[in-house]
C-alpha cells in the first residue's frame, strides 16, 4: 500500500440532520436525501476516508437510509454496480452524534477531534492548510461535521475542537449544496 | 467590482446528456437529474461562472428541465428561495452542443475553446494549473464539458481543444458523481 493510500485513514465524516437550522433559523431535523448518501459516500471512498456517518434522530429516516444503503450493499444494486457498493460500505446510520464519537473512540482508543464546517465563517479557528497538516498524524482520529438544511446549529460549532474555514467563491454568493461543499473540502484536505 | 469577481466570467459549463456512455459503453441519452441542475448551478454561481448549459436532445427532458428551472426563476420557488433563483438564472436548456457553442460565440465574437473532462484520464493534454492560467485571458471564452452516465463519448474528447486532467483520489477508486466532480473542478480552476 503506497503512502498516498493511507491519507484519510484517520478522517471520518458525519452528515448531521439534527440539530440544524431551517431557513428561518429554527432548529429542525431535516429529511435524508438519497443523493447525499451516494455523492458523499463516493467522494469519501475516492479520497480514502475512514467512514461516513449519517446522523438522524428520526426512526423512519433511519429506516429509509438503511434501506437505501442495503440495496447497494447486499441487494440488487450490489451486483448491478459494485463500485457503488464499495462507496456505500463506508456508511453507518446513527441516531446521535454521541454514538458516532463513541464508535470511533472505541475503535481507535483515542479521543476524537471534532471539526465543524459551515458557509458563514463564524467561529472559524483553522485554515485548510493547517487542517491538512494535522491529518498527517494518522494515529489521531478526526470527525468532520457537515450540516444539512441551513447549516449546523451553533451548539455544534461551540462544542467542536475546530471550525474549518469556509470555501470561498468569486464574490459574496456562497450557497453550495452540502454535497458540493463536502466534495470540495475532502479534495482540499486529502486530494 | 473587485478583480476576484471577474474570474470565471469567460468560463461556461455544459452538462451533456448525449452522446455519453452507459455502463456497457453504449452511446445513450441519459435522463436529466433534478439535483444536477441545482448543485451545478449553485457551484457555478458561487465560483462566478458565466453560464450553465444543460444539453439534452430529448424533447420531454428539455421540457422537464425547463419546468424545474422556471419554478425557481419565476414560480413559487423564486420568492421562497431567491438565492436558488440567482443560481438557476445561469441555466440554459439546449438540444445540441453546437447550439451552445454558437450562443457563446455570437455573444463574445470569439471562437470558443472547448475543454472536456473525464475520470479516466485518456487523451489528457492540460493540467489544472495551466488551465487556471489560460482563464486569466478574460476575452477568450471557454466551455467546460461534463458527461452524465458513464462519461462523455470519445468523439467529444477528440473534438475538444483541451482534455483536462482528472481529479485524483487516494487510491485507484475514482467514482465521483458528476455533481462532485464539477464542484471540485470549478473550485480548482477558480477558487
Amino acid at each position: 500500500m503506497s503512502e498516498s493510500n493511507l491519507r484519510g485513514i484517520n478522517l471520518s465524516i458525519a452528515l448531521v440532520h439534527h440539530p440544524v437550522y431551517d431557513k428561518n433559523r429554527s432548529i429542525v431535523a431535516t429529511a435524508v436525501t438519497n443523493l447525499d448518501l451516494h455523492d458523499i459516500a463516493r467522494a469519501a471512498r475516492t479520497f480514502g476516508l475512514h467512514r461516513y456517518y449519517v446522523v438522524t434522530p428520526l426512526e423512519d429516516q433511519k429506516k429509509l437510509a438503511s434501506r437505501i444503503v442495503e440495496h447497494w450493499q447486499t441487494g440488487f444494486g450490489s451486483s448491478y454496480n459494485p463500485k457503488r457498493k464499495e462507496a456505500l460500505d463506508l456508511v453507518r446510520i446513527t441516531g446521535r452524534l454521541e454514538d458516532v464519537v463513541q464508535d470511533l473512540e472505541k475503535e481507535s482508543g483515542r479521543k476524537v477531534k471534532i471539526v465543524a464546517t459551515g458557509a458563514k465563517g463564524n467561529s472559524v479557528n483553522i485554515a485548510f492548510d493547517e487542517m491538512r497538516k494535522l491529518l498527517e498524524d494518522a494515529t489521531q482520529p478526526y470527525l468532520l461535521l457537515f450540516g444539512t438544511g441551513w447549516g449546523l446549529a451553533d451548539e455544534l460549532l461551540h462544542c467542536a475542537d475546530y471550525v474549518l474555514e469556509p470555501i470561498r467563491g468569486a464574490g459574496t454568493y456562497n450557497h453550495l449544496s452540502v454535497r458540493s461543499a463536502a466534495a470540495i473540502i475532502m479534495y482540499r484536505l486529502l486530494g
